[in-house]
């Protein structure tokens, strides 16, 4: 990809309804998406290439993390990304090849020493950010530094930057109550795994010692641990100056992670969409991040899925005012309201260019499956974009 | 492959269009295959297994080279294949295992040393044979041998055989008017590219003393450099007596390659036919491309692509009657006359044996991507041609 992509005017749009693909309550009735009544969806479709794709493997339910590698063309089962990577660049932190990150949940110990909230009763942003503040204020560790950025509520994510650091670590959340939190371990024999995790272990001491009378936040659970996995840039691979429109920090940082600038997003749906728009001439290609479908699925909300479809649907000819050379509308993963979870089933997949084969005249599970594209990797989607968007060299002569 | 295959008297046809998958001109239209008034090919349809075989990569326009080698079953990307080898085959040239091949381009420079026409004002055939005829004889070089064979036109191809030889190598073919030829120079570090760059360069310095009172043809350009990759053949891997029948050399070069013998073809697509008949009994693998759909699909005459399919359409019934075990009928990639070019898009494929799973009652892109083969590597039709001919043993117990 990297030896034929060439720079073009083009401009292409990336649009994922995060949690796309859906599935029938009863197998003989309709998908969210099948469900939504979305004309202006269904009309693209009727002059689109379509497919199913799969995120990462047969049967397996894919995170977050590995669904966007994959829409963005990276091999999600090479390339691992840990949960803290994702949170750093999500709040905007730079983090450097060899800083070490890890999710921080403010938390609720008991007297006798157990967690008895793992959230510290959601205490709210304001005073999250002074906790945090308190945090960066007093905690000195002797081989590393350590940033603490606050996220939201009770989430935070510490940086640990030094010499010789490892991901190799175990979380200190038990994710239960009643317990008590768990000491970092090493999860290999490397020198590297021991000192990171004598360094996370003294981070959580001088941490309590610093919450002891901030109840309910009177400690921090850290999990998902990970470095940067330095990918190669858009830029370098497909010679995209490409923006992203998300509006949550995971999202956010998974963009950054492979060199995406993030654009200030409006106000919802429609928001991040007006973003678009305003931002049409700077960039040649915009991943756009619609989280809703999503979270409406893991709410097991049939309906408000559907109703999130119709709401992005609204959107479309604005979209495709705009006049992008080649535009994929897909999911991350699926998110049947009926199972309440990612799951391992296929994504619906729309590309629209002047160079489809259409098959069908809506925008469905069952239409994809038919479509032009088959079943297909997740992986392969920047690739047909590339080529659609024809920003692509011939391979050999 | 290599272990399960078995010979038998079974034969198979691979008879390929090339450039054969389209595009429909207006999404909601039909592709030139579609649009061919094709019976024999639709009625052969229904009694086929069909798919949309993808030759190199998702969004990926393979080259001749790459999507020939797929169709054949190498992996197109992990063997490559320099223009220059293929044309050196093309024109029946014994390429050794150390020998270097180049594309000659006979061309034009201006008192200035500039390129002021890069084919020498198409020089007619006879002429371009004298001028090859003329650097055969006058060029020496100190460290190898060339022998250069005359193509066509202003078309040639020069083999330099020596020890040591490396096609790491840039083209003297700046691509454009007007600009000074180019260098020979090494693309890597070693002392055999280096040593083939010089070579080169003294060929091009001595052809143009000999061409000097030439003009139009008063130098040379060389592209694609390439030794031959040596391929194992098809005999080694498939067991298999292959013939091709073509009528452009590239193609003829594609075939040697893999060690398939040359038949003599007759005039026009009737006339590969009438070999294919003729040479029935004398190998159970036979070759047969057809030039023209592509041509009318670079062309962008979408009525021309249709009506060469309706030729080759003619040709059906006989080809069904010499009764080949199994048949494919394909295309190497697309040429949608909408683009003018390769293509990524998928290619039509209809396999042709008694143990088929028939979908649909036409041949078309829309039939294929619905067929009981789905969307799949090109790669695989040799594997489901031997498989469909009871050539392959069973895999284990």
């Amino acid at each position: 990809m990297r030896e034929l992509s060439v720079k073009t005017d083009s401009k292409i749009v990336l649009l994922v309804l995060d949690g796309l693909g859906g599935l029938p309550i009863d197998p003989s009735g309709q998908t969210e998406l099948e469900a939504a009544d979305a004309p202006n969806l269904d009309s693209l479709a009727a002059r689109s290439d379509l497919g199913l794709s799969r995120p990462v493997a047969a049967g397996v339910s894919p995170g977050s993390g590995p669904a966007h590698l994959a829409l963005f063309g990276y091999n999600p089962l090479r390339h691992v990304v840990g949960r803290g990577v994702l949170g750093a660049l999500g709040v905007g932190f730079d983090l450097g090849e060899h800083d070490l990150a890890a999710r921080i949940n403010f938390a609720t110990l008991d007297e006798s020493g157990k967690i008895s909230d793992r959230r510290a009763g959601r205490v709210p942003s304001e005073k999250g950010a002074e906790l945090v503040e308190n945090l960066n204020k007093n905690v000195k560790l002797d081989s590393a530094e350590v940033f603490i950025t606050h996220e939201k509520e009770y989430r935070a994510v510490a940086v640990f930057r030094g010499a010789g650091l490892s991901e190799a670590l175990t979380d200190t959340d038990p994710q239960r109550v009643g317990l008590e939190p768990l000491p970092v371990k090493p999860t290999d024999g490397s020198p590297e795994a021991e000192k990171s995790a004598a360094l996370a272990n003294a981070f959580v001491e001088q941490a309590n010692e610093v919450l002891a009378d901030r109840h309910p936040a009177n400690t921090v659970l850290l999990r998902g641990f990970g470095m940067n996995p330095a990918l190669p840039s858009f830029e370098e691979i497909y010679e995209l100056d490409a923006a992203a429109i998300a509006s949550y920090p995971m999202y956010k940082g998974l963009a950054r992670l492979v060199g995406m600038e993030l654009l200030k997003e409006g106000e919802g749906i429609a928001g991040e969409f007006e973003t678009l728009r305003e931002n049409w001439d700077r960039h040649d290609f915009f991943f756009v991040h619609v989280k809703p479908t999503d979270a409406a699925g893991e709410d097991g909300d049939f309906e408000r899925k559907a109703r999130v479809v119709e709401e992005v649907d609204a959107q479309v000819p604005g979209l495709l005012d705009l006049g992008p050379d080649a535009l994929a509308i897909t999911g991350d993963h699926a998110t049947p309201a009926k199972l309440k979870s990612h799951s391992w089933h296929g994504v619906p997949f729309l590309l629209s260019s002047p160079y489809t084969l259409p098959t069908a005249e809506s925008f469905g599970e069952r239409a994809c499956a038919g479509g032009s594209l088959g079943v297909f990797p997740g992986e392969e989607i920047m690739g047909l974009l590339m080529g659609h968007a024809l920003k692509l060299n011939r391979y050999g002569a």
